[in-house]
């Protein structure tokens, strides 16, 4: 029942989507997933950057980490990630919905033991997250590299979900003089804050307001 | 190992933190979460929107929803919120982090079968995420209430994790003529966006920018 649920939708049909350029753009788009493993029988789960290159999800942790170490066992994963657009906004709670893009993906983590793909995998979340910001930061370090374990996850079998557009009220509800609408969400980032070492630090072109 | 690295963190031990007043905090300022639970095995996780009161944490969805039935057995669930407050920029991409505010809540669903409990939970539900807007929609019917379950979570093992402030650059990399500091993620809501039924119903106070 429920796994069907998600990879082939009952309710939700209409809103699901199996091609891979709308999946591959909501990963690209969020910098956080929440990864959900089974521990003795037991749900567990926990919110991550991630960063998608090709065919595959990457997350890092610290080798030290209890997370990681179930993780790189290979053990099965569902991992979610949600973009939320906007509030909709019917003439009647029932009706009330969400406009969101989001994507569910089983897998399992694979152990990246090779450093360069470490190293890229490190890169590219960086620049994910701070984009252009990875040459111009003090170089990685080998031993920083050994200290971070990087697992990568299939992304194989997976669905996205989205909803769009305007409320859909009932019929009888329609002529009712009740405001409906949508109430767009964003998420955005605001100017960038100086700690005390970088008061006298220009900011560097690819931090500047605009610039992403 | 792995349960623990929630309740009994380990490397984040410094992060966590098990008083009411900041996990109510968190779970009263974010709109959805992320519910993870077993199916044969197996991880499922969804995002979903909730609803807090007292001492616990409050989902609906229709009782035609796979998802829950499956959650309405009882079965345990791992509960998870994440509100991201800024992106820390460091020296360099190792000491690289997030601001956050973060809870994870172990429990099993139980349904709510009193119609008056649903209607109220409803009612706490659309007034959280659209405050002040209850009375002024079309009342819920009672077939639509018929239409929809309720389940309640208790909120006993739980705890949340926040890191908050500027970034921990290693020592040796302090006097780095680099820029680190943080950059704020603000969520907000936009103006509303009437759709066509609405073009000429005033907007009601509760939705005038500012309201909320």
């Amino acid at each position: 029942m429920a796994p069907q649920s998600h990879l082939i939708p009952s309710r939700g049909a209409k809103r699901a989507h199996y091609d891979k350029e709308m999946i591959h753009s909501i990963l690209d788009e969020a910098l956080f997933c929440t990864i959900s493993y089974v521990f003795e029988n037991k749900p567990f789960s926990i919110p991550t950057a991630f960063v998608r290159r090709e065919n595959k999800l990457y997350i890092h942790g610290s080798v030290g980490s209890h997370f990681i170490w179930e993780l790189e066992k290979g053990v099965p994963v569902c991992i979610s990630v949600m973009l939320v657009d906007a509030l909709v906004v019917a003439k009647s709670a029932f009706s009330h919905s969400v406009n969101y893009r989001s994507v569910v993906l089983f897998s399992q983590g694979e152990k990246i033991e090779d450093p360069a793909l470490k190293w890229n995998m490190l890169e590219w979340l960086t620049n994910k997250i701070v984009p252009n910001s990875w040459d111009y930061l003090r170089p990685m370090k080998e031993n920083e590299v050994r200290k971070t374990t990087v697992l990568a996850f299939d992304i194989d079998e997976v669905s996205a979900k989205a909803r769009t557009g305007m409320p859909n009220d009932e019929e009888e509800d329609k002529p009712l003089p009740v405001w409906s609408g949508i109430i767009p969400i964003e998420t955005s980032r605001r100017d960038p804050v100086p700690d005390e070492l970088s008061r006298n630090i220009p900011l560097p072109e690819h931090l500047m307001p605009g610039s992403k």
